[in-house]
């Protein structure tokens, strides 16, 4: 699965793939039909790890069956009931007994989403790297300050990495905030009432939820079936990095621009070209990592939308738009995240530029310092806090996040 | 072609599939080419329609090549130049001459949402006909009139389908006025530089520009590659398509709930039905249509933020983020249109509760009558210009769209 | 009224205040009472055109007051009715029979959206003079042309306005296409119930409707209180417009970058400045420009998202959520029309730094060039259908929009 | 102030009114010009705390001031020292030395965003309050669990009331651990070059900002221009409030309905009524709640997009396009959460009609527990963990927010 009108998507691999949804859907199920046994709900010839009932090939049959009943899990029960009659009976009643389809499809999401954070948190940890080094490395390498557009007072490129890192570390610690979603399991209307009756009493129905979600390495929280900040919290971080990201992008992109020059993509071969000009070498990651951060904040705000519609112990249409929504947010995230590490690992820091331009902005730049300075000669350190500032995010940088 | 956490979207069918993106591309290069041929600009050798040398099973490798680029008209290119070679190589060698990736692009877009539009249009007429039959036949089905959730004043089930019946006529005329969208053909930045560099003069490569846009069935349009008002409004169209289906849902959706229970859908075998209680007959159909309009207004929202961030002569980010929204925006419509013209086609309309309810909503809901005429018996007629509104309704259903 | 927060709203001055929203409701509510007299369904002694009953100073009880119905127009009618008790007892007893705060507050809104349309078009008719100007005497300025931030191939400044023209003539158009908002009548629920009653025919009603929409100056429309296509039409034209500008000032802010020097906005004393730099000179027009861009597709698609969200006969918070989200996008683009307006009057074409800027990118941006026309001389003309492409647009300025 | 097109507005009162921004602003400045005077850089004579030189009165000519350089920092700035200067000629000299516009627009924002959000935080607190009564008093009150619109299986009240807590209580956590928002003091390009510059040392000026900081009760954090996290951070948990709030809403609005008639707005004088319906009792509260959550989304999507936007030391419009944007999603949420907690504290559940629509949906409602416990009665306790679920959310409830 690869989308090819959003140029890169290949980077995010398996995670959240329509396979790895049903993969995912067919875990809850099977953490779930282990607890029920493991816990005596359900006779030990219940046991059945659902193995190699259910695989990629199935998903045209399942996405072709979903509209009938309104979501995926429908047909997949189905399917996986159907195939595991003939090996294992006993297992194929106890499939799913006590859930609903929102407990499985939810968990589903959340183990999908798990993955696509461990992507991230990769990337986060890589692009945080390469910014050590860069603003290390470029504590004195000297640049224009621009603001607004215009030249403002001199600065140094390792404070503009440094910045570039702040904005990296919030978003790790905002991932690193949110990503620990929980499992789902409430039954037909949040009551566990199913569950209960099943195992015959709340604590029993305790017990087996701790079990399920630790098979699942989730955490364990009350029905959400209706409360959906767990996701929306998820959203907002995925948006969080793509800002980040974003920010960095336009820097990028004004740096490329070949009358300032200070920044390009390191030149990897067959990148950056065009089908008609010979000449260009295009800052290909930088303008697609911009592209995703454009598009992010609409669909977190989507995700939110659809919170705030939800009504009635499940919702009629709020809890449905959630589903692609997460899994595009999610999968553009992962790739900007690969793009962004890589452009920054490859970075090259034009300081002969730098020092150029910074030349050409003489005497204007300097109007600040010798409004306070009076008597300071063109070109005098004014170098503020850059070397705390710096210190001080690389620190941060070497902290786990918390 | 099938989102899995998309219910419905197989509906869609081939319609902006990555194969009928690739193709669309192909096509655009091959009316270019033969243009070229036909005005005597490439020689006749190099006439050939390109066929059957690019296929689906393509997708991957492109999709997979597009990110070195940052667009995938770049692998698909190369690649049909290599298969090319073989059997043409003056084809070869004049293939997308004079165009820039954009332009490929871009036309190839314009031929996906053509497809999509349509399919709309077709689903907008039938949904158009089974209102015409609402409207027309409960002309005078009594029900309550309901305002911010209570009864206001009574109505009939007929001038209720009217509304909706407006809000689709609407829709109708927006995509009408938005659909013909033009083919692209720029060059590199615009200009035509290279067309006429090769053509010779410009008036040639007005003609070209002609000969290409009318073998694909398009409208011409000077380069547009920063002035995206052709796609924002076809996405703005979109939308107002999923409003006015979105409303027609929330009104299902209100009258399917058991208590009030005046509108259902149309039993359909397996339609419906809950993983968990054999009880559910949801109303899935109102429900995967609402889903699409709570989501539409961000995609749309996203086509004009890309549009908003045109820069030069084409743009690096704000191009790239329409790509893939267009086509989720489009597959979607194109799924809940379809949805809504069965919901509307199969609606169960339960007469009998909605007198009940009326009669319930008595005498509060004629409050408003007692006050304009004091001597009006509850249940005197209290018609308004029912009859009237849904004539002018009818009369524009009628018509073609301007 | 002026938004402290939004640097330039003083420039939309009266246009959709608190007061002119109060205004324009008394003027629906004079319109109606008119018609009730002249199709002598009110008697003559109701006549009174409610002058001078209501003004500014009203606005904050009427505000205070709102929440308790929901709706602004319940205390501005209670106002009115008391205050018209004293001079007109006939005409307070007549005020706003058969109308329904929805039919005062939507037609109030419109018109209100009117005036900002007026506005706007004049601005637009401005910005379209100075393009013209500036595409046609610039048909010859060389400068790069730039694709994806890089050097792509000359071109000259007169395409650039040229295309900025095309997107600000879409806008027109667009605008025109949608900015004939009509009147809501409807009544309680929109059949017209209360009106006919009162009136006794629905064709005397269709009458009043026709004499108090003629009296507003607004076309006739059946009720539209839950098909919300004309406000969302009118969003989205909106949305257009910024669109449009956004992308010249992204362009302005490009080229005003001192390293590139190719745009300026125009010296006005006191302009630009900073609190801290004395040398800065900041394009402060194109920065609230962009500033404008980047949150109107947000706020038209919050009018489709209450559009999606219509149910019943009049909508549970879909409805209220369209007032102040209108207001703020009305005046926001008229904000940005005038500051564009400005802009383009007196933007700075820095001829030498684009000459030089071209010099600078040599040979490179004549590549495409050179692998067409491999004997080409760097700096031979390579126009393409510039002055074709930039007569089509002044032709199409010329014109009035359909 | 007030907003006479969002019906409430005035219950945000004084909070981030123009006349607070203003205020806010004044005490940035007169925080750093203490901590200027306290640690010696300015002299004593500079002492001067800004009392009473600015006030409400101003707004308008610093508004209409704005645009010229683009924010209401630098005629604010003018007018005080103005002002400061017949009084004080040495504070005026010292007045907002080393910090830029930037610096005081942001902390005066964040100052007026901690009242919003102490604002907020005292409604959550009394929403919770009330729904810890609800759930709690309401655990054996019956009604019908509903999902996708239809009767799921038996739930009681109380259980509703506790996922509408846990909702709260979500948005309760996320606020506060979004809102200790940091000052702002960067300097002209965020390397506090002119602080430095004045004060001779970074570790002096280290020592200004955290006095500066302390005085206004504010975290330090390193100059955060480009890197918006802060405040995207809470403008997602204004959005997470306005979600849960929303949700419930939703559920109010289906419970008003008069056929289902479980839910009312308790009774207000004056409240609810129609201009035309003497009958109509009007859920406003939930209606307006619902509104707020419908826009609220993009509002913050806004804020993001903003910060995507960044580049350069400070940015060209996405700094500018957060003000206003933030101002509103504040007041909006400050309202909607005031209207929350009186809808709550007034809630009429009206468990008679809970009990009849439960009743009426058997036995379909029944069949979960049929098909589980086949010998089961209809009316048979189901009660699932609902005891355990509310237990643990008053539990939660009980709890400091992490």
């Amino acid at each position: 699965m690869s989308d090819l009108l959003w140029p890169g998507d290949d980077r995010a691999g398996d995670v959240f793939t329509d396979a790895a949804v049903l993969t995912a859907m067919v875990r809850a199920e099977a953490a779930w039909l282990d607890a029920l046994v493991r816990h005596d709900v359900a006779p030990a010839g219940a046991r059945d790890d659902l193995t190699g009932l259910i695989g990629a090939d199935d998903v045209p049959a399942v996405a072709a069956g979903a509209e009938a009943g309104g979501n995926p899990l429908i047909p997949l029960l189905k399917l996986l009931r159907d195939r595991l009659q003939a090996r294992n009976p006993v297992a194929a009643q106890w499939l799913h007994k006590g859930l609903t389809s929102q407990d499985v499809i939810d968990t589903g999401l959340v183990l999908c989403l798990r993955d696509a954070a461990a992507r991230i948190r990769d990337d986060l940890a890589a692009q945080t790297a390469a910014l050590v080094r860069l603003a290390d490395g470029h504590r004195e390498t000297p640049m224009p300050g621009r603001t607004l557009t215009q030249y403002a007072v001199p600065i140094t490129f390792g404070l503009k990495a440094a910045t570039w890192l702040t904005g990296t570390l919030d978003a790790r610690d905002r991932l690193a905030a949110a990503a620990a979603l929980p499992a789902q399991i409430g039954g037909a209307a949040g009551s566990l009432a199913a569950p209960v009756a099943l195992a015959g009493s709340p604590i029993v129905v305790h017990d087996l939820i701790e079990t399920a979600a630790a098979t699942l390495g989730l955490p364990v929280r009350d029905p959400w079936h209706t409360a959906r900040a767990p996701l929306t919290g998820f959203a907002d971080a995925l948006v969080t990095c793509t800002d980040a990201w974003g920010r960095i992008a336009n820097d990028v992109l004004v740096g490329a621009r070949p009358e300032i020059h200070e920044l390009s993509e390191g030149p990897v071969a067959g990148r950056g070209g065009s089908s008609a000009m010979p000449n260009k070498q295009n800052p290909v990651l930088s303008i697609l990592i911009r592209r995703a951060a454009l598009a992010a904040p609409f669909l977190a705000a989507t995700v939110h939308a659809g919170a705030a519609a939800a009504v009635d112990e499940r919702p009629d249409g709020g809890w449905h738009v959630e589903w692609s929504t997460l899994r595009t947010l999610a999968r553009r995230t992962v790739t900007a995240g690969s793009q962004t590490a890589e452009l920054l690992a490859g970075l090259q820091v034009e300081t002969a530029w730098m020092t150029a331009n910074l030349a050409a902005a003489r005497p204007g730049i300097d109007a600040e310092q010798r409004s306070i300075t009076p008597g300071a000669a063109s070109g005098d350190p004014y170098p503020g806090a850059t070397d705390r500032i710096i210190d001080a995010a690389l620190a941060r940088a070497a902290e786990t996040p918390p």
